[in-house]
């Protein structure tokens, strides 16, 4: 089974970029499932919108994942709890809306597709570690496909949870830092894995955001309203060619730069 | 002119692997200039020994810069107040020991290295991008090959200092996180970036740490002892090729694994 | 019921106070229950100690509280385990040593003892207010005076807290900042409240500690060995005034300055 | 000389306390100089207008101080500008309007305002600790009488930054947490000190905004509206009487509840 994961899609920007390219990337990869973090979708980057949702449905996507902008926009808790092929991290406070983890049917077989959120440098969030080891004890036995989207700020926090379900699910990536790290592998017993897979939108800003707003701030510390940048795009993915029993074969980056 | 610039050096482990291929890299580059990030480079992955300096001097290293970790070790005072081949981050509060930056001539010209030290998610020092721009304003006008260190956790912080030193630093690359980010480029106006180089040393812990003992801290939010980890290595470094007038004319990422 | 709780209790002189100072508090205000905050009742400040412990119980305090710094000491673990008498923060990772609550026989009645520890500006725990909600599904519904050190940093944390269990918990003190609030008040539904007991210990240092060597981090930044403080000490308490249902009728805030 | 400074003034409930109560708090005490800080003026509790202002001025309000919300509203940046009456934290970035100090005539004297803002859990700032030593080197050596409002969170920093200028300053007080401490003293050297003055306005919200809304969002960890309370109002301040010499004689904790 081929999985192509799509890193958070930025912006309007990001969403043409996605439909610029993802097609020629279905035609030469023939992935059996097609997963896009989407908590940056949204026109302005933050969250998702209906819309944006059904953009990128509309361009192949069929999964999508979130992250810490899950409820900057209002409209948002009505989408993501009506919509299965959604999932919101599953270690925020239970009761919010929305489901953790999705499982769906993928060429014959049942794949769970997972959401978690990390606690290092972020937002308040239940223990992903514990929060993981509930949502193995609730899935199917019979579901050897499980996909992890695990997105987070910290390299220690993204690797450890990489080897604390290594053998029991079948790829963790990270996404949340914009940046697409270098470290693709498979652990020692068997799940593949990448600590960031980062951004699908423009290239020349900062984490897709007009670079001179950002610098500024980082100068006077005052309040800057942040705006997606314009110029040249880039995708950020990684395709995970899984093996019958759920094990990573290959976990190979995708970056393409306008 | 052509800079090897290795990534956090860690632990014995570390040392050892920098001896074993920095001879072969050396021989395939021919660096004209040899720097390394040493913060982790004492033997328990803390800090600096005067042993682990004077090891990655015999390996070929020719300057080391540090991070968050520049204290940790208390005969590091001594050292680098006494060895002006060692940089600490310039923003730093003033008067504690040792230099922000320092000047070497290499293959005719000077060369400035400076390090420099994030705020985001990390321990308090001054404002990177006031403290770059009081170095600029202290180096000879003449020094046109500038390669800055910038140990730092946060993307945004990292690509922001970049984009604000672009035309007037030959490299800023990013070290701290551990793991080797795959943006390398040249900005707009010829600096070298990369968000992070990564880190040289065990290539199977976590940060360079045995894993068990990491994971079960995120477990069970104990104190525990990390200790560096054994097994198989990893090498982890760039290589920046500057023209006459200190623009990058190519940045190539280094991985090699065991 | 009359509950005199003793703020965080720091090192040798806070020990040596409360030995000093407990009696004549005891002779005059009877309480039916001594209760300390013993977090940092090791010689040098750092958790507790087998010998920490039994000097206050010595005092005669009953019932110990902790905080974050639970596990500083080694020994500390065996004491928790082994000590119905000393409560932890309930909301830590479930599986750590100790009880996060503890019931006792007072005056011919039964009363619960609950540490619970927040998570702005502090370490990864557990939710405080849906652990405090658990354990309220634990208790006997039969004990109507229960009493909560609440450790932790941020004053809106502490009061959303106390707002939270009003009328529920006969009681609710803060702990961790180490300085007395002026806040003591019975919210709307009968809870006792107070933000912040304060330190029981030197009266001159910072938190407790010298307070040159404070000072000089702030300053520099660089790893200080931070050492309790001598000198002149005070004495941080409250008693609180429970009615027969569990209500509080009075707070009282105690501060003995030498 | 004696100073009357109000602590953080909450939203439209806050502004119309100080109309109610500040008179007879003149009437009563005769200071000869009244500060308040009105971080919170604006009518939502963010930052400051150009009406909140006013409308403190025509309460009898002299000077007012700042904190982290300074830059809430657009507006403020005029205002904070043109006034010299006020004043915002001295460590913010250089190059930002308005001022951190002031100086005024009271009772044939000059008196220093000086605002700073603490770091710690806390926004990037420059170091407190050096920016008041840069501004006593800029004070007229004549200058006896200095009043410092330290807006920060942790007690330690606040506490450390009291000491600092023991002997230097007339008065440090905290504010920002909108608790009102208990520790009010003269230091050694004869600096009055207070941890955190407390806020002005709703007395039963949490620090000031509805406490239905702020106990919701510590449990669903989704995003809120926050909003001033309703209900009954406090008055928090603290009046310092300071010899000829600059030094504080007392210092008297104020705290009024409808
Ligand atoms: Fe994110
Ligand atoms: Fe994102
Ligand atoms: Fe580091
Ligand atoms: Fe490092
Ligand atoms: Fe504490
Ligand atoms: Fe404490
Ligand atoms: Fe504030
Ligand atoms: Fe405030």
């Amino acid at each position: 089974m081929k999985i192509l994961f799509i890193g958070d899609v930025t912006g309007k920007p990001g969403l043409l970029f996605v439909k610029d390219r993802l097609p020629q990337l279905i035609s030469e990869f023939h992935p059996d499932l097609v997963i896009a973090n989407a908590e940056n979708s949204a026109v302005n980057g933050r969250g998702i919108t209906a819309s944006s949702v059904e953009y990128l449905y509309d361009c192949g996507v069929e999964i999508l994942t979130l992250g810490n902008h899950v409820w900057d926009q209002r409209e948002a808790l009505g989408v993501i709890q009506a919509d299965e092929r959604i999932v919101r991290p599953a270690n925020l406070p239970p009761g919010v809306p929305g489901r953790g983890y999705t499982v769906c049917r993928v060429a014959g077989r049942s794949v769970a597709i997972i959401s978690l959120i990390g606690r290092t440098f972020m937002g308040l969030a239940d223990c992903p570690f514990r929060a993981i080891d509930q949502i193995f004890s609730q899935l199917d036995p019979a579901i050897k496909h499980i996909f992890i989207d695990f997105h987070g700020e910290a390299t220690s926090e993204k690797l450890a949870l990489g080897f604390y379900v290594d053998g029991r699910a079948s790829v963790v990536v990270g996404t949340h830092t914009h940046v697409q790290t270098a470290d693709e592998r498979i652990l020692p017993k068997g799940t593949g894995y990448l600590t960031d897979v980062g951004m699908t939108g423009p290239r020349d800003g900062i984490l897709g955001m007009k670079r001179e707003v950002v610098i500024r701030r980082f100068l006077d510390q005052m309040p800057a309203r942040f705006e997606v940048a314009d110029g040249p795009r880039q995708f950020s993915a990684v395709l995970a060619v899984l093996d019958d029993q759920g094990s990573a074969r290959s976990m190979e980056r995708i970056y393409i730069a306008e």
